[in-house]
Parts: structure tokens; C-alpha cells; sequence
């Protein structure tokens, strides 16, 4: 989902972006228009997000399963292991592909008790030698969200964002790398973000593609080869979209009242479920489940006639699941509480 | 540049696409909307092409830059070295990102002449073991393309296809893999085709990224993870309109009197001059000087007076270079023709 300002900007600037006389489509990227269109994205990210100057943003390709990848090519720097924190599906992947090229120390794992709690900062078995510790702050299938930062003291920390960013303020100088594919909270699939601290860059390991290098990005400005010009575009759009709703700050007090409102009727019922430890829950994916799950099928046809989509669970839980990133207004929200008291009143 | 009815239909389906409520943008990959769009997509440009059965049609994101290293990465399969026709600024890249997974033996070397010619099959060295043989049939910077496919016997062919697929029919069988960033005649920048036989697959180096092994795109339809949408979107409303122009034979005819009606009054005048061998000139980027290049600049902003612009050539040859990709239309040339006319008469 997108913001419907954004999209309907988008659709004005479709056929010409300002005087150029082209679509962004159509632009060369290391023309001037185009450059102007990347760095004031840039520009208002960092804003944005308050991203300290000793951090490069590197606009890349491939997804987060890519960074799966990148992360222990690029910041290995010659140790043997890295720290992973198990806490769901994506964690899962990105232990998985980091497998293949260290030693994986799984710091914690919370497989057992099904997903659904996030382990505590002393739980932590951390190792002082790991080149990195790796974690997924949001797991959207779970529904899984992390209410503190890992401390991790000298080793850098290493953190999935890719349903959680921007979602609210944080502070990314506690990070070594922040990564996130654009389609949850950034803008159009195909652009991935990484946020990479500069000390971290330049010392990937020796059979790297020179495109899953940090390095090669971070000297070109993103540049090195064509990027994915319109997803980038449209994110810019996007970060001027949070500048105006008031910023990071704003849009956290809007996402946790979107989220509190799902959880309240939740609770306070006997007809809806879900696992997740409270301390845990995610203000971006609320997974829930039906008392009786025959009933799944008449719920999510009745959401879809007030044009609430997109509800029902990944195939690995089931159940439902509402997805309330940045775009979904709270609006939305109300309409899906609203069908969900209903819904209960006839069928409870 | 894209066909304006393209970017005509994208604008009206920006806010929703059919009756499906949403943007193409916002639309889950895996959701039976989008699917349609996918499948449907794959098979016009399967209708297109001709692409047999035997082809993986893969739909990935990174560029060529990427494909330079998931080439050795997925088709050395064991072997130690590959063969390589170096024939210009894209052969040279490819050819620095080989070297660092497989010995590479250049069977052709056009670097002495300045790039300005196409080698012929005789003076090809290959190598009877090679794992494959790899070439640029256009080389957009020196404006050079081959008049003929490469016979390489029973070692599978790759090209780059970027500049030049879809310019003209072609016999895709006679390639192992056939790979083409899109932003030339595809789309938007941010996919990436690979047309990959299927005996080819299943078999990447060991320390191969998962998003870099043909064979997790293969299995997945593209879909392994979040493909870029909204670019495969926009290729499938591209292959619609090359079909609606009568397929590749009538694009390739339109292409080739594009370029003569250029090369026919570079050649007839003293006054502008382009330096490759007539076999070997491309239909796609034609690359002229002008006699006196001091007035290269009164050319381009006399050009851009009349909506013709990037026509300045790459900075490592200068001059200009006019790219007639299939999305400009026969009508631009004849305005570019007209202006080099006149500039000649009240220039030269």
C-alpha cells in the first residue's frame, strides 16, 4: 500500500517531471534532473530519519534476501561467525544464507515457543568475537516486534527493517547496518535501502560480486550501474509524504494508535486470538485468529465487500493478519475494528 | 525513452489497475491480480521473441553488472575457464568481473582498433573446453553490433543482450543465456531478463548467493522473493505494444531504416563522420563527430531547441551519439536528420 497523495502525484508527474519534457522513466540517471530527484531523497531521508553523517545510503537491488548475502560478504572482514537472533521466518532466511559463508552463533532462538515472544536482552547468548550480530526488529509473519534495541556493545549490530522502518523515531547510530526492501513502509517493490556506517565499508570478502560490495555503491553514489530509478523516485515521494504527516515522530504516535486499537478489541474478546506476548506485539502486522476457523472464509469475504484485502495469514500460521504500515490510514483501521465487532456480534 | 501510449496507459491505470482497487504498486506479487499481469507479461515476450520451451524466462532484478557475475557464477559448472570477445566498454566489464571467478581466455580483441570493428568468425581463438563463450552483440559507447551470431559449436553462447534485444527477430536457440537490463528496449530501469536453457541451470558455484543461483529464480517463477513489480509490469505493457506493431519483424525493419536514414547522411557529408566498419554499425547507437568539435556545443543546444536531447556522447569517446532505441519513433529521426542538415549547411 501507498499513500494515496503519493500515487496520485505520481500519476500527475507521469508523463512529464516538472519542465523536463520526459517521464522519470525515460530519464538517464546521471542526468541532471534525475541526480536532482535522487539526492533530495536522499536529503529528505536522512532528515527524516536523523541518519548521522558517518553512515552512507546505498539505494540498491535484490531485496532483503539479497542483504541475506551481503551482510557476511561485506562485514565478516576476515572472522570466522556471526551472532543471529532466531526470532521467525525472516530471521530463519537470513540465518540460512549466512550459513553458507560463517559460522552462525544463534544467539537466541524463540522457534520453540512457536514465535511468539521476543527473548530478553540479558537471555542474549552473545559472543564477543562475532564480526556482527544480526536481527530482524519486525518479523511480519509472527507478528513479532522487538520493544528494546540489542545492546551489543563494540560488535556492530546488524538489523532487517524491512517492515519496521520508519514506522517511528530510532536512533541509527546504535546500528552498524539498517537494510530494508522498499515495499512495506519505503515505496514501490525493487528498491532496497541499506544505511551502512562508513568503518564497515571496503574490506568484503574476496569472491564478493562487485555488486553485492558495498563499496562499489557507496563510491558511486549508488550510480555504479543504472539503479531502480522510478522505485527510487517514488520513495522520495514517499519520505516528503512523512515529512508532511509531521515525521517519525507522528507517524509513531498514528501507527501505535492503529495497532492499540486491533489489539484492544482483540482482548477484550473471546472470539479473536492472537499468540504474541503484549510486550512483543508488532505495531505493523497483527496476525489474529478466529475462535472457530471455519469461520475464516465468511470473514475475509466480508472484509473484502468493504474493501478490506489482504487479510488472510501466510500459509505457514493461517489465521489472519492485518498488515497497517505507514500507508494504511487510521481510517482503515476503524473500518477493519469496526467489520471485526460485527463480524463477532453475528457469528460470536 | 518508452512508447508515449505506454506511459499514457500506465498513467490511466496508475490508480487502479481493472476493477482491482488498487495500484499495480501496491498489489502483493503473489496475489492472483498480479499474477495475471506476470504470466502475461512472460508470454507475450515468449510470443515475441519465439523463446522455446526449453528456455527459462526469468525476471530478476541488478542489472547486467549483476548478470557479469551470476554468468561464471551459474554456467562454469566445474570447468576452469570461459572464452570472451572483447569488443568495447560492456565486453571490458564483463570480462574484469570473469577474471575474478574463472581464467578468461579474450578470443577476440578489437581494443587496438579503438573498438570500431566486429571480428569475424574465422579470427575468433575458442576454446574447444570453455565452459561458455560470452559476447556484447551491441556495444552502446562505440555504436559497434555484430552482423552475425558467433558459431561456437557445442559451448553454450551468452550475450548481453541489453542494447539490443527486441531491436529484431532473432534465433534464440542458437544461445545458452541471453541476459538484458531493461531500460534500453524493455522498460524501466530495475529489472532484468535472463532467458536461461534449462540444462544450463541447477549447477551455480558453491559459494553463489541464493539471489545469484539461476535456479532459485527458476523454481520460483521469479517469485522467490518480492520481484520488481511495478518494472515487470510496465515490460509486459511494452511487449503488448510491440505486438500491436507487428512484432519484432516490423520493429526490426522500422529500426534498420531509423539508423540508415542517420548512417546515409553521416556518410554523404564531409562534415560529420562516424568511425566503424560498415558491417558493423549499430542500429541501435549510432555515435558521429562533427569536423570542427569546438562546435559540439552550439550542436547539442541547437538539438535540444528542438526536444532532441542526450545526444552527447559517452565522456571516454565525446562526440555525440544519437540512441534510437524502439521507443523512438521514425518521426524523431527524421527531425534529428533535418537538424544535422541544416546545422551542416550553416556550420560547415
Amino acid at each position: 500500500m501507498l499513500p494515496t497523495a503519493v500515487i496520485e502525484r505520481a500519476q500527475q508527474e507521469m508523463l512529464e517531471w516538472g519542465d523536463s519534457g520526459m517521464s522519470v522513466m525515460e530519464m538517464s540517471h546521471r542526468g541532471k534532473d534525475y541526480m536532482s530527484i535522487a539526492q533530495s531523497a536522499e536529503a529528505n531521508l536522512r532528515e527524516v530519519m536523523g541518519i548521522p553523517d558517518n553512515y552512507k545510503v546505498l539505494f540498491l537491488q535484490g531485496g532483503a534476501s539479497s542483504q541475506f548475502a551481503m551482510v557476511p560478504m561485506n562485514l565478516l572482514q576476515g572472522k570466522s561467525g556471526a551472532d543471529y537472533l532466531n526470532t521467525g521466518m525472516w530471521s530463519k532466511k537470513a540465518v540460512a544464507e549466512a550459513k553458507r559463508y560463517c559460522d552462525v552463533n544463534v544467539a537466541a532462538d524463540t522457534s520453540e515457543g512457536g514465535f511468539c515472544s521476543v527473548p530478553t536482552q540479558e537471555s542474549l547468548k552473545l559472543n564477543a568475537d562475532a564480526a556482527y550480530v544480526h536481527y530482524t526488529p519486525n518479523e511480519t509473519i509472527g507478528g513479532v516486534e522487538f520493544d528494546y534495541v540489542p545492546e551489543t556493545g563494540d560488535v556492530p549490530l546488524v538489523a532487517d527493517m524491512s517492515s519496521t522502518i520508519l514506522s517511528r523515531p530510532m536512533d541509527v547510530s546504535k546500528y552498524g547496518v539498517i537494510y530494508a526492501g522498499a515495499q512495506k513502509n519505503i515505496g514501490p517493490a525493487g528498491l532496497t535501502i541499506a544505511i551502512v556506517r562508513e568503518d564497515l565499508i571496503g574490506n568484503a570478502m574476496e569472491n564478493t560480486p562487485v555488486m553485492f560490495n558495498y563499496e562499489t555503491h557507496a563510491k558511486s553514489d549508488s550510480m555504479y550501474n543504472t539503479p531502480p530509478t522510478y522505485s527510487w523516485y517514488m520513495a522520495g515521494l514517499v519520505f516528503e509524504w512523512i515529512k508532511e504527516q509531521g515525521g517519525l515522530a507522528a507517524m509513531g504516535e498514528i501507527n501505535q494508535r492503529k495497532a492499540n486499537k486491533i489489539y484492544e478489541l482483540i482482548d477484550s474478546s473471546d472470539f479473536y486470538g492472537n499468540p504474541v506476548d503484549k510486550n512483543g506485539r508488532s505495531w505493523m502486522n497483527v496476525p489474529f485468529t478466529l475462535a472457530d476457523a471455519e469461520l475464516d472464509g465468511a470473514f475475509l469475504a466480508g472484509a473484502a465487500e468493504r474493501g478490506l484485502v489482504t487479510l488472510k495469514g501466510h500459509r505457514s500460521v493461517g489465521g489472519m493478519r492485518a498488515s497497517i504500515y505507514n500507508a494504511m490510514p487510521e481510517s482503515g483501521v476503524d473500518t477493519l475494528v469496526e467489520f471485526m465487532k460485527e463480524f463477532e456480534q453475528q457469528n460470536g
